[in-house]
């Protein structure tokens, strides 16, 4: 049936699949997506949010580059907020509620536009390998679909195993298949495969709850967008909810502990520190009494709700029985239980930074076999594993994002620098750089790069670049324009800011804190300026954001201008580290197993010291 | 987790499963619908249509009955037909192609609105029996949930098994799980199980196709729709296509005959006769070179399409060999495989006429699980299931349909009285009053007596009773109005008729061939009486099918009646067949299997002759 060879097969069609085959295909090559069930391309699996904390700038950076997540978001969106918009611009975090029927919908049909992206439906049982080459992938129908490159995204779908109480199913989500024979063939060629755990609340059915005794969630009132292409910002919203949990609620959850297969052995892999289970919770932080839920609705006319903060393992009938002990959860009626989910994944170590195997040549990974959670993480990484796999086999350079570019250079670069033992979610504190990794600014950061490698449009380029010329105009105009102290004093006093007592540069009052460009519009020349310029607020808010915050934002690019010289500091494909017999007994280990391309990377591997580094940058010749 | 008891429980969320848990919620029975995803309600496995000759009859009749599956099926269709409309009023038959994921989502929302249904996602691993009595089911999660009845109604998916050329696979359809340990426990239970097969065409991707050698299959112009409520009518459509198979196709489909699974015995059970695979039309048909297919999309914005008329379980090389070869699928590319499925059936001889179980109280099947093939056949026994569940256990009358009311009466006797060892599916032949089971009067025929029952709403009698009176008020005008031959004459003319040569009643004149409304309403009188009677179009259709066909109508109405003598011998409970020695052996058998209510149902079981009913007449002493 497959008798023409692809240049890129995806296996799995989630998040990360679904970004790799279209970033793959858009670059122009012929590109196969293989999944069990076409019916769930581009499901959430999980909660029906997209964004957050982070995660939103990652969503943010994958629209800049080209991939779909952002548009796909804005379009199923139900609810938008910008998360922590009372701190500094480095921490805004765009999130969106979903639709998820919505969703995989857009997803689909965005996958359908895209001209060279096939599909077929199949469960991949291997791939086809000759010697050590791989030419593509084998389907449990027996057959055999040859490629180029293969990347697998498989979610949690290698040997899952779905965990309620002391009940226990194969599969790969609750009512799924899970998927065999990858993971087995992967470590005959020589790859360390793990286990890890991620789980997942109960969903309820909205018409059993009592929303009167909740804190309502709206979105925000001026609802803002992913994707910086013109997708159409939501008019109407649904709201979300939020209650908490309480001692007895932790109390009925406790009287099950004993048949948590978390806590009784039975799952021995670890679940995401970040994201636990409800139990994990209570655990971990005995000395809480309440923990605090939100009440998320799964779609503009579903009545099925998720509840965020409620994941767990425990038995059904403690599920309920606790979870009926909310307030506002009184009468509750389950759709289906929380329950955990145990699956195969690859230490990213075995990664290069484009996250093909360092074992096999145009083999790629990405998403959760790579240990990370999270449904932007994942996408982020199929783009990326996308984006490379197609240059790769078109004999072109390598696409790596840098860690003061962007998130997701963070991410990959802490996943096959450091490893992960349990599932990696991004957090704006991984990033050193994370005043330049602002959610407003990806474009700015990541579209020329895309657009470099014929992955970004023309049109996308074009707004970047009118966003930033216009910007950059305007910050010159602040530079420039003098505000006489008549004019700027009552703007001054109306935020309590010490008053000026002669004319000067407008940039310099507009830095002050409490200082807005609300505040700056209302002097006529500024605003005329605006209107002239025909300025739109992208550029408003990038040019308050770049003066206000330029002390620590070039403060950051010196540190990261800085690093990059270690950075530039490249360590030959074959170093020998055990002739370096000064290097600590560890540092050689690790540096043998991980084989960091730059001095840099190599400083970030966790039991290589500074002073393993001296020993480097002394055998460097530096 | 389940501390209530329902009233009725139903297994599964297909076409029978939907309908059975909106007709019993609907009439008042706090209902549980138990589905393995909840994602997956009201899935069209097969083809992407609803309707079609005698099938569209049932949805009309569903629809006038009180169900969903008109409702979603106008609210989710791309095209529709009214198949036959050159033929008599017996044969017209609405059809609709669907949007697919678009269906499943309309019964989502619809069952999500009614409020005593109730959701819940787990495996139903058994029946929950306190000795012979049913009172609710098991689950896989260990869960027993309580109930008064249960409504089985589980597809393809009781020990589903995917063939596909010499592969087999679990599977309750493509890319999801078997159902297990149902049917071990009715066969403990004393129910005799059998198997059958079923199967699907591939589907392809719309965008490989080249549709300008196909022939144009365009809608209606004027689209009608299913329901009798007040939904909307497709102003938009979309085109199916229509090509062929050549004798090269068959001779490629050939090839792999000895691989396959129904060639080759693998498969034992039988399929659908009148929906056969193309291996199965090419060898039974042998001297035809040439079969049709139709290429229908799958909705409004997907490019996926299913090839009607290709069903097969060959090997997928030797599918996609002989699919290249059709006209405008000389660059085909496969979404899927078709594939052909077995899965256990129960002979429905093993039910009452309510689809009760006759060995267990309050368990009732309704679907493939009797033998039945198709969503409308599914969908009417599900209605009729769920009614039934919920008069039984509210002690009130059961609720059956006789042959002469409804297509759904004339299916549930046949499976009933007959059997069935291959698929059943219905046909206009299989109704002995056909001319009384039209499409136009499935409101008049059914509406009034769901009303009674409390299904039908208000509202849906008051529609019934306005057309039924208008169209009474507008056949007693032309039986009492008359037309002079003057005004006549011409309108006979122009239709080749006879012309009169004196006045006469204008039903005379009506009644006679080519002569139709449209001519009618050209006599100023009638145009007239019709605006100031405000009369709609199905009032105007109405009188014109019951004056020009009343000969036919009046004629079947007398069959029916005289049969209805027989119907009303009644046969005791437990009446002794072996008694009756000069009963044929045959006849005695039968009779003593099925246990026929009446002396007609007696008199329609295969084995029993005319001189065996004569037998049990004299014994009932007429």
């Amino acid at each position: 049936m497959f008798d023409k060879e692809y240049d890129v097969i995806v296996v799995g069609g989630g998040h990360a699949g679904a970004e790799a085959a279209a970033a793959a295909a858009n670059l122009g090559s012929k590109t196969l997506l293989v999944t069990m069930n076409l019916q769930t391309i581009g499901q959430m699996s999980c909660n029906p949010a997209m964004g957050g904390i982070a995660k939103g700038q990652i969503v943010r950076e994958i629209d800049a580059l080209g991939g779909y997540s952002g548009i796909v978001s804005d379009k199923s969106a139900i609810q938008f907020k910008m998360l922590n918009k009372s701190k500094g611009p480095a921490m805004w975090s765009p999130r969106t509620q979903n639709d998820r029927m919505r969703f995989a919908e857009e997803w689909r049909i965005a996958l359908e536009k895209t001209p060279n992206v096939d599909f077929y439906q199949d469960m991949v049982s291997g791939l086809l390998m000759e010697g050590i080459k791989i030419v593509g992938v084998k389907t449990s129908l027996g057959l055999s679909i040859r490629s180029k490159a293969v990347v697998l995204t498989n979610g949690t779908f290698l040997n899952g195993l779905i965990h309620i109480g002391d009940k226990q199913f194969g599969g790969g989500r609750s009512g799924e298949k899970a998927s065999t024979g990858i993971t087995e063939q992967l470590v005959s060629l020589g790859f360390e495969s793990g286990r890890m755990k991620t789980g997942t609340p109960p969903r309820v059915d909205g018409r059993s709850l009592d929303y009167s005794k909740m804190i309502i969630q709206p979105g925000d009132p001026i609802p803002e967008k992913f994707s910086y292409t013109p997708t159409t910002p939501l008019k109407l919203q649904r709201d979300c909810h939020m209650t908490h949990t309480s001692q007895l609620v932790h109390d009925l959850l406790k009287e099950g502990f004993d048949r948590s297969p978390m806590f009784n052995g039975r799952i021995k892999s670890l679940g995401p520190r970040y994201c636990p289970s409800i139990e994990d919770k209570i655990n971990r932080f005995a000395d809480k009494d309440s923990h605090q839920l939100f009440v998320e609705p799964e779609g503009w006319n579903t009545v099925e709700v998720y509840v965020n903060g409620f994941s767990t393992s425990l038995p059904e009938d403690v599920q309920y029985k606790a979870l009926k002990s909310v307030v506002g959860f009184e009468n509750v009626k389950f759709f289906r239980p929380g329950y955990a989910i145990e699956y195969d994944y690859f230490q990213p170590t075995q990664l290069k930074h484009t996250l093909e195997t360092k074992l096999i040549d145009n083999l790629y990974f990405a998403g959760q076999i790579n240990g990370t959670t999270g449904y932007e993480e994942a996408a982020s990484q199929g783009l990326m594993a996308g984006i490379n796999a197609h240059l790769k086999i078109n004999e072109k350079e390598n696409f790596i994002l840098k860690r003061d570019e962007a998130y997701i250079g963070v991410l990959i670069d802490d996943l096959i620098t450091k490893g992960t033992e349990e599932p990696y979610r991004m957090f704006t504190s991984r990033a050193e750089y994370r005043t330049l990794l602002r959610q407003d600014n990806a474009d700015l950061r990541l579209t020329p790069r895309s657009y470099a490698i014929g992955l970004a449009n023309e049109d996308q380029l074009k707004r970047m670049e009118e966003k930033e010329n216009n910007s950059n105009k305007f910050i010159d105009f602040f530079r420039e324009t003098s505000v006489t102290a008549e004019d700027i004093n009552p703007i001054l006093e109306s935020v309590g800011s010490a008053l000026v007592n002669q004319t000067g540069k407008m940039f310099k009052v507009f830095s002050r804190p409490n200082v807005t460009m609300d505040h700056m519009l209302q002097l006529e020349n500024v605003s005329k300026f605006v209107a002239e310029g025909d300025f739109k607020r992208d550029v408003l808010e990038q040019t308050e954001i770049q003066v206000k915050y330029s002390g620590y934002i070039s403060k950051e690019k010196n540190n990261a201008d800085k690093l990059q010289r270690l950075e530039n500091i490249k360590i030959p494909d074959n170093f020998d580290y055990s002739k370096l017999k000064s290097l600590s007994f560890e540092a050689r280990e690790k540096l043998n197993a991980i084989r960091p391309v730059t001095i840099s990377q190599a400083s970030r591997i966790s039991g290589v010291s500074p002073s393993d580094i001296s020993v480097l940058l002394v055998f460097m010749g530096r």
